[in-house]
């Protein structure tokens, strides 16, 4: 089981090379990572965006690009849709954001004719190493469904279980994540919590163990929920954490993205390949991991 | 200007100590607390709940509270009354949660005859000192207010910006968090966001300098501000943050409650006195440093 971002990249190392297109490869953590991941031989980066402004940037941060293949394109939708067209066309394994806004390079891969739609909708799994916590913390969906109502939840959930199990975990535990452990018709969260629990009970949700509503504190602290009488199969083992909409998940993302040193990490899960996307502002070695993640994910 | 718990610690203990009655007191970590912040001189605890417990209690955790008055009161609301009147008589300045239920001490104090009122809604006030941020970070409202409308968001402001004031910050910056910075009609919380900063720059919203709708990484992180373009006199630089919805902000207070070690506390503010109200799940540290906040809050 993977249970530290060494172990992911052991995973990785012991792969196959990975074609990863970078879309608007003109951002200097992004560039940066995926030659660094280049040079163990986890991927081989496919430059798309802007040749000048690639080099120049190369030349800044003292990175040699020159083995890598440089694709032209002019402006962001150009980039977007020639970073997709590689991935059609067998010529990348895998897509990763770089300058591109995530809108645009979300456009082009959504297409319904040219795009890479996989079965359900796409979700944000972020995968957490935190020191205090046993084990690593897979949490959805800091940034791609604004509103997630009953169905989204499912497949959102259906997302991150794929990644835990991908990382070994055969049955993963998910809390479904409230402000409060108790159902509360006045906190829309908490009943859409319940009813995720039993459907997973009743089978409708396979492959993982699902309880909620739990409070964060509940779903991470076994001394929590003692505290609190809660007596819980996912709390305080909990292997995902499915917030309650976007904003929270954003904020725990950002958390510790931002006010912590801690090793993370993001990837897109529900297309037809793994997609490597994270906060322009994200640190380099946040995006250095979410590769590994990605090449882990195909 | 108060910028860590050691200068919160030294403020507490300049000021006279303070009367603090304890909530059913029968609970192991706000004792705790509760004893410490004696020994400092900065508060003499009165003891309200089961007298036997609370004793048996003390004994367990080999802490000496032969000083200090208990008051038998029998169950929840007893207790929680008998609270609230000793503030009413003048017999204590200060009320902390001990076992007592959250829905209970605060039924107590909400009650508009016998109750502790002030002029706007309550709400929760956390603190936290936060080693990658170069000052204490204030956030609101984790605890208290499950779908705060705009005139509930601005009490919540005014309540967060009179702690801030407290601690010395003359005209605390204040970020109005949402998941993006781009105002989303499908994103009600960008609106509400977009909405409180132009009513401070109107001067409806005083003491304070408003912006929103940021991201987390664009309130605390000036590198997040500047790769998004985004011109703000509060990115990168936030005394306060509000969050969108209860969710967000108890998935905030909770994550760094239980996944780090960093020094945090939490406060009820807007009743006529401040009231010390962390979850029963919170650690003794964070129960002594709530102490504190209480006790410069007064």
């Amino acid at each position: 089981m993977v249970k530290s971002f060494e172990d992911l990249e052991k995973m990785a190392k012991s792969k196959p090379s990975r074609k990863v297109a970078l879309a608007m490869a003109q951002e200097a953590d992004a560039l940066k990572a995926a030659v660094n991941a280049a040079l163990s031989g986890i991927v081989e980066p496919v430059l798309v965006g802007a040749e000048k402004e690639i080099k120049e940037i190369a030349e800044q941060e003292s990175l040699d690009i020159s083995r890598f293949a440089i694709i032209e394109t002019e402006g962001e939708t150009e980039c977007a849709e020639r970073a997709v067209e590689l991935v059609k066309k067998g010529e990348a394994d895998l897509i990763m954001k770089g300058r591109v806004p995530t809108a645009v390079i979300m456009r082009a891969i959504l297409d319904k004719q040219s795009g890479l739609r996989g079965r359900g909708i796409l979700s944000h799994v972020t995968i957490l190493d935190l020191p205090k916590y046993h084990k690593f913390l897979i949490m959805s969906d800091p940034g791609l469904n604004i509103a997630p109502d009953l169905e989204d939840k499912i497949a959102i959930i259906d997302n991150a279980v794929e990644v835990a199990r991908k990382l070994g975990i055969d049955k993963p535990k998910v809390a479904i994540i409230a402000a409060i452990e108790k159902v509360n018709p006045d906190m829309p969260s908490t009943m859409d919590a319940a009813v995720l629990s039993k459907m997973a009970e009743r089978g409708q949700i396979q492959d993982c163990i699902i309880d909620g509503p739990l409070a964060l504190d509940n779903a991470v602290s076994v001394k929590s929920c003692k505290t609190k009488g809660i007596d819980s199969k996912v709390g305080g083992d909990a292997d995902v954490l499915i917030m309650p909409n976007i904003e929270a998940a954003n904020v725990f993302y950002k958390a510790f993205a931002y006010l912590t040193d801690f090793n993370m990490c993001g990837t897109i899960v529900g297309a037809v390949i793994p997609i490597i996307l994270t906060s322009r502002a994200d640190s380099d070695k946040i995006k250095y991991y979410s590769i590994l993640a990605g090449v882990s994910l195909v």
